[in-house]
């Protein structure tokens, strides 16, 4: 099932609900990134605390780990993974593709070489649906090709991108008929592509909104072109979907590329940055990023943003006392000492600092102060930490 | 300060209560070991719901790393780490002790190489009570030679054994004036030495009880030696020590190896082995152990152990729905995949397991049944997970 009621607008910016077998989504909405079957470095709990309402999870690798038979025995991912909430699932396409000379696509679907123990595999738009469907995702992606910035040293051509494009428009079609062969209850979404070229995107968007699908995403972005391709493909694409169905934006991306996309009329967001770029000791904060392992913070009695919530910053203090709330120096020995509570601390901030983002925009929309929150958003960014 | 009551007795077997400065601790206590100021892949809040009531730091890794400059910018450990219960630190003599040829031992003290970046350095009793001093712990121990149980492969002999006692006992009345110089409020434990050899543990332990020193430990044990050799050690030295003083056996052990401590008088345990062998994929449970990475844990729906109440066992579920609980299918996929939330979850269930084992032992004691937990406790382990 999904519904999804707009609440509010401002511009093309949107202040939406979804609502989904396992629970609601309030929109706009930023998703955690639980590849394995988790959110890494990162507990549910803390992830619940937080408020993240849905989360990703990846077919390609859940299907080579643990396996299918383990996540039936299972009943799907949300009782392996112990997560009660929406999920999203990506179809595997972006994977495969990110294989390279591993794999080979047909009309029929990729053939690739499981890069864990090397076995045979094939993947096509029904067994993505197939899979999914055991998954038991609350939203399904359809199988397509992601269209490449360059290939080879070569930017992909119009003709090239036309023709991947015209694939996922096949494979789309597909998948909506085993989608719907497997009485899958839950949303399927298809996904935009046609490159770095208005026209195709334009193309793909027609004939995918002819399908009458739940919800539509813009994908093949964030994959190498410059920032100023991707912002000028957001701000071409999402605005033209139908208004009554949530837009997701994949893999994107920085605080602000996410308030740029739902300036753009973008509903939904997924990106692995802020728990890799935590493992690596870059923080998000309200006034800019930090990397903790700059020697400034040797000595920094400051919590890495004084005006955030989280657990890293400012503790647990409203749960019974519990201590909680770390200063950078501690933070910056952490990392020193390659000890794991560094990145579990980092995880837990960055992703709370963009569930919070998200969090502070839809109150703005709400209230009609878009605009103005925008430019605070830019300006205390803008600032430094 | 330090405050040691006797709550309660069974054969040389304690239940007492030690009040410190930060804190009560109910013993006999399993203190988890924080190194470099944070207990490895714990969160401080896991450590106070499941009840930790102190936690030791390493005073040769903290003096490394962050460095004392850094330490005392924050008052010491516990504001630094955010820990507010007590915490114990050891002298850095073990540490010094296992780098080997790296090290240099002397009367006046030890000097050795920095493994962190090569400095030269020397530590000596006065060295580790300024240090200590500054790191604010609620228990100093002495800086003590660690007698070691052999020697490029020769055993020990009696005569170095007593060389080695004797000389830490001159370092504890040098540990005992520095102490008192630098009018430390806290209290300071002698470490009982002399190896393997009974008469020189009885001359070190005479030595030592006549400083008065508020705690005692028994050092020199679960350093290579046979497990029965430990075992004559644990038998004879604990209960000859001034019953109305808290006694800590240093660096041990195995569930078991705290159930015989107990039952041989000791109040107070330390051991790396819970988060340790977790992040191998080693759990212990009430049944026996269990290695995660075992294939038979592939599709096992059950969570480690069913009679265990922590998060990775049981979930949150009293505070407010939170999710949890968690199989051992889903710990043996994280164990595979490297993911983090593996030795986070095994962890936290490990801390728990010790820090419950002796709450149960504790109630027992109370209620005049220790023998009988204790049987009960040998056929649950034995009887296999």
């Amino acid at each position: 099932m999904l519904r999804f009621e707009l609440l509010a607008t401002s511009g093309h910016a949107r202040r939406g609900r979804l609502t989904l077998a396992h629970g609601v989504v309030e929109t706009p909405v930023f998703m955690p990134v639980g590849t394995y079957g988790t959110v890494k470095g990162v507990m549910p709990r803390s992830l619940e605390e937080m408020g993240a309402e849905i989360i990703l999870g990846n077919t390609f690798h859940l299907w080579l780990r643990p396996g299918l038979d383990e996540l039936q025995a299972f009943d799907g991912l949300h009782r392996f993974e112990n997560w009660r909430r929406p999920i999203l699932t990506d179809s595997g396409g972006f994977q495969v593709w990110s294989l390279g000379e591993m794999r080979k696509i047909s009309e029929e679907g990729v053939r690739f070489a499981s890069p864990v123990n090397g076995d045979k595999l094939f993947l096509t738009p029904e067994i993505s649906m197939q899979i999914q469907t055991l998954l038991g995702a609350d939203i399904v992606m359809q199988f397509d090709e992601c269209t490449p910035y360059e290939s080879k040293g070569q930017l992909t051509t119009e003709r090239e991108a036309r023709d991947s494009m015209a694939l996922s428009l096949r494979w789309a079609e597909r998948c909506r008929s085993e989608f719907a062969r497997l009485e899958n209850p839950n949303a399927l979404f298809g996904i935009v592509q046609g490159g770095l070229f208005e026209s195709l995107r334009e193309a793909s968007l027609e004939a995918l909104v002819a399908m009458d699908l739940p919800g539509y995403a813009i994908g093949g972005v964030s994959v190498g072109e410059p920032k100023a391709e991707m912002q000028r493909i957001v701000a071409h694409t999402p605005r033209l979907l139908p208004a009554g169905k949530p837009r997701y934006l994949m893999g994107v991306g920085t605080p602000e590329d996410l308030v740029d996309g739902v300036a753009n009329g973008v509903d939904m967001f997924d990106c692995v940055m802020p728990t890799r770029n935590a493992r690596n000791g870059h923080l998000f904060t309200r006034f800019g990023d930090l990397k903790i392992r700059n020697a400034r913070h040797k000595s920094d009695a400051a919590p890495v943003d004084a005006s955030c919530g989280c657990y890293a910053c400012a503790g647990a203090g409203g749960s019974g006392g519990l201590s909680g709330g770390f200063s950078r120096a501690y933070l910056h020995h952490l990392d020193r000492c390659g000890e794991m509570l560094g990145p579990m601390l980092a995880s837990v901030h960055n992703l709370h600092y963009y569930i919070q983002l998200m969090r502070e925009l839809r109150l703005a929309l709400e209230d009609g102060r878009f605009e103005a929150w925008r430019a605070q958003f830019a300006a205390d960014r803008a600032r430094g930490v």
